[in-house]
């Protein structure tokens, strides 16, 4: 039996923190880890609960991407108030036969996204549950005049997205193997949406390119963990403008339409969530200038006082677009 | 079907997080919530995950209790820092069936702890889940000067309890009517020790006393949230010093004593967990001005320089005592 996988019952809780240290700032050991904020700074904190089978599985997320994706995805909200990355905490549920290098790649994961773009693992708490479970709290500092809300948007703004979307859910399709209908894509495509689901980057270094172009800039925005619609409508709901984006805009990869068919490119492109892409409304100026140094970044569209997001279509007809986001209890 | 018990699957996430709304501060709503920290103070964190069947169940904890115990328990070990409130986040996991009105007494329990003890819901998540699972991380803020600490404990100090312990077992014992043998407790020491166990206090109050003798106390201790003994072994361990307590200092309850016999209600004292009490190692000038305004409070020991933790039985003998602690994934 010495080839045998080792399980975290066999190595026993107590042992088991001992070989999570390593990944953890020395902050940890205590009953709280202490933590400066900076001067002139506020606190952002964001919490994000993630469970084997509904957010991740097997399947379609080796260890290490699941550590990434929970970690991103904390980040990427982090990044849509404007805030720097401090530390996150880790809530981690698991079943005594879980494997240890499953627990070890997705500390890795986690470990690999914080070096990346910053911030520690500064606490925790494991538990025994029935299901793979992590929940992430990030924390982030701003200087108030910095931060980004979704209420601030009025008439006459440029929206702005940091990236395409629908990518993340091409690249699970193409995971579970379940698109209906169409060409495959080729092989680096493939790799590439893969790479979009299973490595989401948060976007600071567009946050950073704003603050580049003006210090406290007119802004508005969030972003798209739960689609490009969602955004678009939380934006309109909480700041009580309209939004109208035109679809010829928003840059839906050819190879995705020849995949799965226009009608569920698009659908994807909307609705499919987790690009973790910054949904922004920005002056047009700046949005001018920010779209000149940020290859990634489209203008979709403007910020009007219609009150409703509305889809304008290559023909020129308009369709307003309502929320069909994912229910976790349906 | 008018008088059935609706369940979160019927009301959908979007409804559910409006009814959840009015628990929570005003802050939550954008991808973050933004937290102002006092100047010259220091961040506080801290995460506790449980899961049902491990930490509760509906035999032993009602809902509000449920909400009471996570909150207390995050709760305490701010207390422990020495830290005040500022908020928490809920990561929450439930199965689709859940009843609504066991997840508004969770959200009750949780906000009338926070209440009591200050504090607001500042964040969360909601996510499906085989097992109801709740993720908190409580943020409080301290001046750095009046932090607390396990590492900083030397010889000679004096070791006070700021409560008894054992009670939180011997509720839920009573509330298992698991007990061994011996005599049932009456109804009111029943109701006190089921009490401890569905209702622990954060010992904030215990803090304010010693900073009130002195504002910069020399100080060093933890919660007894995994029990005395573990308490008394993580302070050792991490100062480098050893503590001798006495058996007869316990004041083990003589109903306890009958109701288990002594020797597992000496057990349940050292090992039971879930007390919430602080263990604080204290100059002995401080200690006894403690232990004059503290009425709860019990000096149990001393800290020495042999590195163990001893226990001084009534006879005079003395015995090691080892960690004996809950193992999750065993």
């Amino acid at each position: 039996m010495s080839d045998a996988v080792e399980t975290i019952a066999e190595i026993g809780e107590l042992a088991l923190l001992e070989r999570l240290r390593p990944f953890c700032a020395d902050v940890v050991g205590d009953d709280g880890a202490l933590l400066k904020v900076a001067p002139d700074h506020q606190l952002v904190v964001t919490t994000d609960m993630l469970t084997d089978g509904v957010h991740f599985s097997d399947r379609t997320t080796p260890p290490h991407s699941v550590g990434w994706r929970a970690t991103a995805a904390n980040l990427s909200d982090l990044a849509a108030m404007g805030a720097a990355p401090l530390g996150i905490t880790i809530g981690l549920g698991l079943p005594p036969q879980t494997p240890w290098p499953w627990v070890q790649h997705l500390y890795q994961g986690i470990a690999d996204c914080l070096t990346q773009y910053g911030g520690a693992i500064i606490g925790g708490d494991l538990c025994r549950a029935n299901q793979r479970t992590i929940s992430i709290t990030a924390l982030g500092q701003v200087q108030p005049q910095q931060a980004i809300f979704r209420h601030t948007a009025f008439p006459g703004m440029t929206v702005v997205m940091t990236g395409r979307h629908g990518l993340s859910r091409a690249g699970l399709a193409v995971l579970l193997e379940s698109a209906d209908s169409g060409s495959s894509p080729d092989g680096s495509k493939q790799t590439k949406w893969i790479e979009a689901h299973q490595y989401p980057v948060p976007r600071f270094d567009a946050i950073a390119q704003i603050q580049s172009i003006h210090p406290h800039p007119t802004i508005s925005g969030m972003d798209s963990s739960d689609g490009l619609a969602n955004a678009l409508l939380q934006i309109s709901q909480r700041s009580g403008v309209g939004i109208e984006i035109a679809q010829s805009y928003l840059s839906i990869p050819t190879e995705l339409v020849a995949f799965v068919g226009a009608k569920k490119a698009l659908k994807w492109t909307l609705y499919g969530g987790e690009d973790f892409e910054l949904v922004l409304c920005l002056s047009p100026k700046i949005a001018n200038c920010f779209l000149a140094v940020c290859k990634s970044a489209i203008a979709i569209g403007i910020t009007t006082d219609s009150g409703t997001v509305q889809l304008r279509s290559p023909d020129g007809c308009t369709q307003v677009i309502k929320h069909q986001s994912f229910q976790h209890f349906s």
